[in-house]
């Protein structure tokens, strides 16, 4: 196995037994980046010197925890002192931020190594796409927002990254590109830094290449406190089956996938119980269209002031209100998403979770669509933590994502629930082998 | 009547029919402020030079709106590319952004001029007093953390200014300085670039000394869109009453000028009704605490783990958890916020909004103290528009603030209410006459 290859988990306990150094590693990175970048075309903005001399500084130091040494990508809509952020729009090219995003900077304040900046959509939101193609099958897309965040990792090009979610933005990148995503509980990790578009819907994510890659996220951020969690037995999980009312739009294959996790999971012992969608809650995702373009009309007034040529038609769309959002619909959908959150939380109530897709099916081909969102706004809008399983595949062998759902801030709880599906489910699929 | 005694939306009109040229309000503001610092100590950074750059070069340009050379204050918990910002935290010592934060950016691009940066309690959440002083007696304080954009406003230093409210720091300090302050919407303005502290409470608040002060700020941030708004006459006013159950914690005096506003309002044609505080909503102040808390635990952890030494104890207690939020704890006060804010709304149904206490009295004497949240905490948490009108006076002449509270997203509708109690009520008193 190459350095590369290493998942964060592992390559931070071969650093903690002194059989890994930070130059190590990242130089492996590196190198993978160089020979595979011309085709996945993940990363916004790189400093190879920079990230070289940030491991060799990591090295000469005492270790400030797991995360110590560990190369990050970065999303490229969220601030960085020492690359560019351009949030891939023309507005911003070139523009290199005094500071760090709180993001940011708690995972350099733990020795991570800030590896680079990845492909992103403009803004995370509309207009320019990235150029970001999907390790699995260049002639898909990785999915987006995040793309260049999910695709990197997914082709060893670095062990963990941030992205963001507003619609989809993290959690279907990871069922399209097979690594683990996790959408945290919304206000968990301060937006502070990062170009916001819809506040309250606005999330940090994570990828990684297991779910105890996403635990080193997790205790960095401080998010992994409250009970301890204890991996637990596939017996004692009680899980819901949440098919959501869109369930006809997700894909046959995708469905069937689905089905056949869950027998797999009866049996090894996991309990199952049906779900049922709240009543009143079938408007939710156009609710969470309706915040998501309000949102998009206060977030880039900036811009259209002091760039209006430089901004892409759909930023001017939303600044025009074309949807025609009064007060009334707004509180309207706010109410509608509240009623929603208390219902199915309650519907949780004595569960470990729910279970359903991550996305209606594999990544669609063609890089001008990033797929849809539909099993995704409903728990961006509900607030409520997402992890996206890599355990699902169609026969052609790409990937799919099962998505666990919680409840808010039992984030540390989940992905111990996530571990344990994992064990029971991971077929340990990398898109190099 | 000298320049710096006019209102913002006085100086806009003359600046429209030029009579008066943005150097010569902005000369006029900074000798105000040199004669009355010394005394007040409203500021924390100013750069009297490049104030006056900006101004002559607004003074060459064709007018970009209402607040083209109006000068103006900001918070300095908000960041601006031209002065430092240093959120009166020896971490951030000598610290300058490089951008501006939104809403800054936003100001700027509509030719404002940034007079300075306003002192405010370390990172508007606890740790450092700022040294401001209530302009209409320095023995009491201006409240916080707002703190010197409010008796800068109140005492003639600049016509304009931003605050921010995560519990009662915008509408406090208004109504301890005898100004015009308002809370729009909750994400009505991004708050990109601002230090956040709890994120589902923080929100960018106005100062002005006029009502049309106000809106000059609401129109620029595209909040004063959606229907046209009329100010009415007092007879077509039908307005809700709303004492909460923290009635007797208002002071006698404040308690008794409301009634006595009551009956001028009466007298005036305006419709009033007793409002029942929702039922189960006791307990939301505690609410909002458990989440301005539980924001605090993240928000600081930078600075924690970069500068633990420099990071005030009212942080590390925060960071610490010292009051066992639980999960099942933080859904419970979320949740319970929400159905509160459905339930106050729809008593505001068919209402123009409704009156309360802006603060349980006048501002207290001492600078150890800000005062008390009581009657702010729960709308903030509600995330519903208030407007602090400086309409109640204690015998002795000091300042308190009626408090006008609407439904989310009719924040233009609300400050038009505003425009018209303020006619009937307003009787022009300011701190240096």
């Amino acid at each position: 196995m190459q350095a590369w290859q290493l998942s964060a988990d592992q390559a931070a306990a071969m650093m903690a037994r002194g059989e890994l150094s930070s130059e190590v590693l990242t130089r492996a990175c590196l190198q993978r980046i160089e020979a595979r970048e011309p085709l996945v075309q993940a990363w916004a903005h790189l400093d190879p010197e920079g990230a070289m001399v940030q491991a060799r500084a990591r090295d000469r130091e005492p270790r400030r925890g797991p995360l110590h040494g560990i190369p990050i990508g970065v999303k490229d809509i969220i601030r960085t002192s020492d690359l560019p952020t351009t949030f891939n729009s023309p507005v911003y090219a070139g523009h290199r931020p005094s500071e760090d995003a709180h993001a940011v900077a708690v995972l350099r304040a733990h020795g991570a190594v800030i590896l680079g900046k990845t492909q992103t959509l403009e803004f995370a939101c509309g207009g320019r796409f990235p150029t970001t193609r999907n390790p699995w099958d260049p002639e898909r897309t990785p999915g987006g927002s995040s793309s260049g965040s999910g695709a990197a990792v997914a082709d060893g090009m670095v062990p963990l990254a941030l992205g963001t979610q507003t619609g989809g933005s993290t959690i279907r990148p990871a069922a399209f590109c097979g690594v683990y995503g996790m959408k945290p509980t919304w206000g968990r990790i301060p937006f502070d830094g990062i170009k916001s578009y819809s506040p309250a819907l606005d999330t940090v994510g994570f990828y990684g290449r297991s779910a105890a890659d996403l635990r080193l996220l997790l205790q960095a951020y401080a998010v992994a406190d409250g009970e301890p969690v204890v991996r637990r037995d596939p017996l004692q999980l009680h899980l819901g089956i949440c098919r959501t009312p869109l369930w006809a739009e997700a894909e046959a294959e995708a469905q069937s996938a689905f089905e056949a996790t869950l027998g797999r999971l009866r049996s090894a012992g996991v309990q199952l119980v049906e779900l049922s969608w709240p009543a009143g809650c079938d408007d939710i995702n156009r609710w969470q269209d309706e915040l998501m373009q309000d949102g998009g009309r206060y977030a880039f007034w900036p811009e259209r002031l002091n760039h209006s040529d430089l901004l892409h038609d759909d930023f001017q769309a939303k600044l025009d209100n074309h949807l025609g959002l009064t007060p009334e619909r707004m509180r309207s959908a706010l109410d509608g998403i509240a009623r929603c959150r208390i219902a199915f939380e309650a519907s949780l109530s004595g569960l470990d979770g729910a279970l359903g897709l991550s996305a209606p099916g594999a990544a669609p081909v063609g890089l001008h669509t990033q797929g849809m969102a539909t099993f995704n706004r409903m728990w961006t809008a509900m607030q409520v933590p997402c992890i996206s399983i890599p355990a699902l595949w169609t026969a052609q062998g790409l990937p799919m994502g099962l998505q666990l759902i919680g409840q808010r801030y039992d984030d540390a709880a989940l992905l111990a629930v996530a571990q344990t599906l994992s064990a029971v489910l991971d077929q340990e699929r990398t898109s190099w082998n």
